[in-house]
């Protein structure tokens, strides 16, 4: 086989990473995405330290596989989740939305391969200089929170790898093999896909939100609450209640009291779409139905493959 | 030589074409392109209709192989600059920034290939119902006037290449044959390229603009204007200005009064890098010297082609 750094630095079969996003998946997700060959990981940001435990161990049970932790490093109990995993030896951690220099060389110092999820040029050369392993650059077409230089996939791929050794894995807009493929091309070691898994079969993701993701069309997402952490949603009703607390001149404490914790609960994990927040890429609006694991997996290997044979020089070669 | 769809339609040797655009792409510019076998476009934007007239005539004495204008749609002499370039039988039309509906059926009727740009699926039906010969889907990384959507290329592609047969042009983020590769990937036919022309020797552009291009890095270039027609510009004093107005809850038509119609003359034909409107592409970021056309095209090619050759399938195909 064809040697790849990403597939050789986790131990996987594909360089495809299933992102860890809050309230989609836990551990039938990401064991489900280690079983088919990929890396699953577990988005731990939105649970309780003792429900990462418990996560991860049955993780462990139902995988052979490597699967890893994301865990974002602005988390409120962060000490907590970063000694879990630590004590449970979870061999691979994703760190996101905070500062590599805080937990890097301790992750590091208990064998732990570390890779940290940016979405600008700054922060790449950062996290490599924090000695992270590999580095997940995320595009502006992401779901979720994402940077405030709204670079997207496309331009962002090709700077970072101009100017950055370690490992790149492409995350933002990758929803398909061809969309795998094109990553590849802009210089990307292997991809991270969130949207695709949130809206499969073994997302923990309530069944509405599951279903909002494959009738989302284009425009149907934004970034917005660019005051406090941008963030793309589904344009729904609590979407329009944030639009208008933002047009009315909204303080950074009132536009946080009416995010509040427990909205993205609400509309993920309880599926009140009308009033919760609902993360997810533009990528949704290619998303048309709820997969396996296996088949999304199986979709996108042949799809890449498919994208790949198809190639052509146009004759180019030829000419210079 | 393989055949290519966009090539074929426009008898060029590449597929691939230079973007119209304000007070960058005049008959210096599109000819070069055009002469180096791809598809230089004037851009009539910030013409007065004797002085497209004049661009038109200096570009067929400046080059034998098949150029083009782009037209957008919403200028003041539309009417002036259709019935120019039906005199001067101009055979390859571009419109932009209205309605495909208006203008298709009569360059038709004169034997115009008719290509219309959007950026978003809806559009991209209405253009084919409309008759024209292909589209160019723009994503939101692109310079200048962009969609409400914000999809960005790497959804956009995709989502239009699954729902529309005509031949399909990427445009936005493509500064590179890697990015080239990508779009092609993604399921476009051909690429449709800005920034990359804008910042090079031919450009009509002022040097302070083509240095500003060369200086600006990630996050350099917002989106902005959204209350009247979204356009990415380099965060300069002009554009902080409007920001600043925008955050006082200024009206349409005192943004239309900041904004005149100077603003982008003063910025990107005269130098005015402060009080000047600059439009450009994300893809700024990666552009860092100022080349000839003839430069320009043969790293596209030459990178296209060395992309190709890098791409493997990491041992996928005997996987499944």
């Amino acid at each position: 086989m064809v040697s790849n750094v990403v597939s050789q630095l986790f131990g996987i079969k594909y360089p495809i990473v299933q992102g860890g996003m809050i309230w989609c998946s836990g551990w039938e997700l990401a064991s489900a995405v280690s079983n088919c060959g990929g890396l699953g990981l577990i988005g731990s940001g939105s649970m309780y330290p003792h429900i990462l435990r418990e996560q991860i161990q049955k993780c462990k049970l139902n995988t052979s596989y490597p699967f890893g932790v994301n865990i974002p490093l602005l988390y409120p109990n962060i000490d907590e989740h970063i000694q879990i995993v630590i004590e449970e030896k979870v061999k691979i951690v994703f760190t996101s939305a905070g500062n590599p220099d805080k937990y890097t060389a301790l992750l590091k110092q208990h064998g732990i391969i570390v890779v940290h999820v940016v979405s600008n040029l700054k922060f790449a050369l950062k996290a490599q200089a924090a000695g992270v392993d590999a580095i997940v650059a995320e595009g502006f077409e992401a779901g979720g929170h994402n940077g405030r230089e709204e670079t997207t996939t496309m331009c962002l791929i090709p700077l970072i790898k101009s100017k950055v050794n370690i490992p790149l894995i492409a995350a933002g807009g990758i929803g398909s093999g061809k969309a795998m493929a094109a990553a590849i091309c802009l210089g990307a070691d292997g991809v991270q896909i969130g949207s695709l898994f949130a809206a499969s079969e073994e997302s923990s993701a309530h069944i509405n939100f599951k279903n909002e993701i494959v009738n989302a069309k284009d425009g149907d997402t934004m970034l917005t609450l660019k005051e406090l952490t941008p963030v793309r949603l589904i344009k729904n009703p609590f979407y329009n209640e944030v639009i208008r607390a933002i047009e009315q001149n909204a303080s950074k404490d009132e536009l946080t009291a009416l995010l509040g914790r427990g909205r993205a609960k609400k509309g993920m994990f309880e599926g009140d779409i009308e009033q919760g927040e609902l993360e997810i890429g533009q990528v949704s609006a290619s998303i048309d139905q709820i997969r396996s694991v296996k088949e999304i997996m199986d979709f996108l290997i042949q799809d890449y493959v498919g994208t790949l044979s198809k190639m052509n020089n146009f004759g180019m070669l030829t000419e210079i």
